[in-house]
């Protein structure tokens, strides 16, 4: 599982978002992803945050070399953003 | 959707993770609670990840009422921690 917090660049927060809605449902339907959830802070619309699950190895290299994943990610809205953390965790129980 | 990171004291990681391991069946068994995901950094076992989400207020507030919270989380966890981090977020989209 992959917790993913993005920061978006003063003024950048509504492209990141509608960059992230467009994300989303692409992602989602990679085969091998369980669930791509993005959330934004309600108290800071800056800050966004993403849960990201993947049946296994295989899934996540999938999502990483995906178009979408290069082209909305990479390209529109890693400059965009002031800062990106990504932390991979594993369940602690199976689901 | 809360965003929960714990951190043990040195030392007190594998009672917090057995503390979680009793936390999640318990608190996923809520009426309203849709998802109750403990998770582990494996590169930091003493850093947690939790990914809660509540169908509505009132269920976030039976869970901060319920006994296991009590118990379990204010009783016998906390002290354990070094540091809590609690971050709400809200979907961007529909799931």
């Amino acid at each position: 599982m992959l917790a993913v917090r993005w920061r978006a660049r003063p003024g950048a927060e509504e492209e990141v978002a509608a960059l992230l809605a467009r994300l989303a449902p692409l992602s989602r339907a990679e085969p091998g992803c369980l669930q791509y959830d993005p959330h934004r802070d309600p108290d800071d619309p800056r800050a966004f945050f993403l849960f990201e699950r993947y049946a296994d190895e295989a899934a996540l290299e999938r999502h990483a070399a995906s178009q979408h994943f290069r082209e909305l990610v990479l390209g529109q809205a890693l400059p965009l953003l002031e800062s990106r953390e990504r932390v991979r965790y594993v369940p602690l129980l199976p689901d």
